[in-house]
């Protein structure tokens, strides 16, 4: 097996990166970052929402143009860097523990969206990135949906945060106590809870469709009490705030219900963009704008749930699926005079990068004992390098290897446009060249885009080799999960 | 007949607008803006590009994701009010004639395009923005390409330009000297051609592959020489510059081929992003930037060759059809200090309306002896007024009655989504909702959206009342046109 996947840059003339397979720290003696003083610190935001498709704020092309204004999101942007690139797994828990523990879920036994009530989601043997944070002596929090698991044990007060509020599974669950023939006693009523490192978890309410409009407005007040608290203490946090919103069923607050006159979901987007400015309101008040890393994303494509209301933009497909629409995310990240402002770029980023990128600013090690997959963008983040430190990466959706990203190129091995279209066996791969073809309407495997096969093929040889070195974590796995075991 | 279209908003507490068929001047007694002064008269620029997609400018979500950043005209949008729902006639011939006459090409016989060498295209009869402005005073140049006529008489100059370089039919003549059979006794060798008002027009050079590289460069110089010269006299300028990037085949200029590495249409977008930013260094240099009203806009859809590159961004469909992605084009509206900048907005504007509004700008009168579509947007780009003037139009593709928007809502009466697939006829006439779907995936027109149907179809049914009013002048009508006879 190659040392360098090949969906890492090459570092000719650059400072030595992690790459996926070597399995060395980013904090590594090659690595030539000034280690952050316990002082300077940053505190790190990160805002994540739910469905929100690639095409629906502001600068991502949306905002009027879907009925629905994004004006804090949209002069977030301008402070910002701004990825057009940005890329995640096609799935609500997938996703999540991607963004988490910084590798790809199919490693992990996320591949596949929490099934309720049994040991689903991530086994505790996981390594999150508040756990890492929290070695570092940040405070940790969790307010909005956790999807990695709703039994005791799966909380996110078992992965390393503090503190947790929100909903342990998905928002369709709301609907459970309004839907014909219900029964508490062979399905759970739905619940949002709360809990503390520690100590149980508990319900605090009954999560069904009126409740479901309030989460996010209850989320985002706890958000700013956690910052608020570790700011008098003086204490760096990481605070994780993964919106409910756009998730359907997108029933907004009753505040912002008939607000823009363009239906629920163009209300429930300015709302979640409402709820964005609360959380950069408070940081200005708190006097921490300057040192704190803000990141809002979303954690897939949009729904499929026709006449549901996502929109991929300029991209074909939704969640679920292998198209570019699935997989694009919007992805902007603000602090302030370090990382460029009102900049844009199509460098391709995936979100286990997060794990490894964000553990490098604040001076905190990443597991040596497993496979890690995100590259360290610190250089690319900070515009010290124009290139993103990786150049692919392979999709699963579910547990099937359905393509792979090399640089402008995609192939598919599985044909699957919507959520809900069969998936299609190709006898002939596809391929598509995606500056050119943003729709993925023109397969060029045969004509001119052969060649992209080879490093596309070698990208999912290595990935697939690493899959065999260490073996993935069976979906379902109860706990203790020991490797090896 | 309604003596106000479905398509023109209510003046309800606001000054009285021109509307379609009520024929009244848009400098009526009742209209309260000021007469511009004959020292204050804005030059106007308007650059016109060919077959650029919604999709393809940074500012409107492509650039970098398209391998081609246009960080010229991501600027000018800065400064400028910039349309998300600008709409444009769905081919080349139509849309150029719809543009200079202010009246959709359905009624001037210029529903398709050109056909060469015959009479075809603008009948002299009819009135240009450039005759107006010429009636002003103003110096009037075109330089690119013209597509209203290819015939001594069919020229710019025998529509209101002083003078004129380009060439009189499209980008795609280019190839014919190199291919195959290609007999110069049995159709005519293309050329590049320039005029004076009052002398035949000349060939300049043959239009060949060679030259194709070269014409937007010198159709660029040539209107810098054209405003330098104004400037110097004083003299109001209105500057047509009708780009011939990015028609197939997109061959850069030398000195841009090869620079993205891209290919040829990332190529020829970065050489259109420089000569838009000559032509605004040459307003700057010559300190024209204040007084001159410049507009960035595309005719129409992009191209459905594929591979062909063109990307309509979020919508769907190519040029030639009633899709969003013909229909929408980039427009972009800088007038530093009258018309906001920095601003974007969805409301919905047509290319007619150039033709009133910028004579209205100048203090022109516009004809009265005709039906003319455009409406007066000056209140709506001068951002005094929020709303758009128009409420919807009719979409015709060739002679054919495809479509009509009202609001936020389309009907198609035929269904076609790319050029080149079959056009099918509806049992069932089909609705989109724009806000939600912008893709056009979801027929509402037997759900949530049947009521809209009414206002569409009132539009329809004034419109072809007009028509029946003031019959079409056929298309292939020889000069001279007299109305009646």
């Amino acid at each position: 097996m190659s040392s360098r996947a090949a969906y890492v840059r090459g570092t000719k003339g650059m400072r030595g990166y992690s790459t996926l397979l070597c399995l060395v720290s980013v904090l590594g003696a090659s690595v030539a970052h000034a280690q952050p003083t316990a002082e300077a610190r940053p505190n790190i935001l990160l805002i994540l929402v739910d469905n929100l498709g690639y095409g629906e704020l502001g600068s991502y092309g949306g905002g009027v143009l879907r009925g629905a204004p994004t004006p804090r999101l949209d002069l977030l942007a301008t402070e910002s860097l701004r990825l057009t690139n940005f890329n995640v797994e096609s799935q609500c828990t997938p996703s999540r523990s991607a963004l988490l523990t910084g590798r790809f879920a199919i490693r992990s036994g996320t591949s596949r969206v929490v099934r309720g009530g049994r040991p689903s989601g991530l086994v505790q043997w996981e390594v999150t990135l508040a756990e890492v944070l929290s070695a570092q002596g940040y405070a940790t929090g969790h307010y909005g949906k956790w999807h990695l698991g709703d039994v005791e044990d799966r909380f996110p007060t078992h992965q390393g945060f503090d503190e947790w509020y929100g909903i342990p599974n998905t928002s369709n669950l709301s609907m459970y106590t309004s839907q014909p023939g219900f029964d508490p006693d062979v399905a759970p009523t739905p619940s949002i809870m709360e809990g503390r490192r520690g100590e149980p978890s508990r319900k605090v309410a009954t999560f069904d469709l009126e409740t479901r409009r309030l989460i996010d407005t209850e989320a985002t007040r706890r958000a700013v009490g956690f910052m608020e608290r570790n700011a008098q203490a003086g204490r760096p946090f990481f605070a994780y705030v993964p919106l409910t919103a756009v998730h359907y069923p997108t029933l907004p607050h009753p505040s912002f219900a008939g607000k823009t006159k363009n239906g629920d979901f163009a209300d429930s987007v300015v709302e979640m963009d409402a709820h964005v400015g609360e959380l950069l309101d408070a940081l200005k008040r708190l006097k921490l704008e300057a040192n704190t890393i803000v990141i809002f994303a979303s954690d897939n494509g949009p729904e499929d749930l026709l006449p549901w209301r996502g929109s991929a933009g300029p991209w074909s497909g939704s969640y679920f699926t292998a198209m570019e629409g699935s997989l694009r995310a919007p992805f902007i990240i603000r602090w302030p005079g370090r990382i460029p402002h009102g900049a844009t770029s199509n460098e391709i980023v995936h979100e286990v990068d997060l794990f490894t990128t964000l553990a490098g600013f604040v001076g905190a090690n990443i597991p040596q004992d497993r496979m890690i997959d995100g590259v360290d963008q610190r250089d690319f983040f900070l515009g010290s390098r124009d290139r993103s430190a990786r150049e692919g990466f392979p999709c699963y959706v579910g547990d099937t290897l359905a393509g792979a990203k090399w640089r402008n190129w995609k192939v598919h091995f599985v044909w699957q446009e919507y959520k809900y279209d069969p998936v299609q066996t190709l006898g002939v791969t596809r391929v598509f060249n995606l500056l050119d073809d943003p729709r993925e309407r023109h397969d060029i495997s045969s004509a001119e885009g052969s060649w992209a096969l080879f490093p596309l093929y070698k990208l999912v040889d290595e990935f697939q080799a690493s899959l065999r070195k260490e073996p993935p974590i069976p979906v379902g796995t109860p706990d203790p999960y020991v490797p090896g075991k």
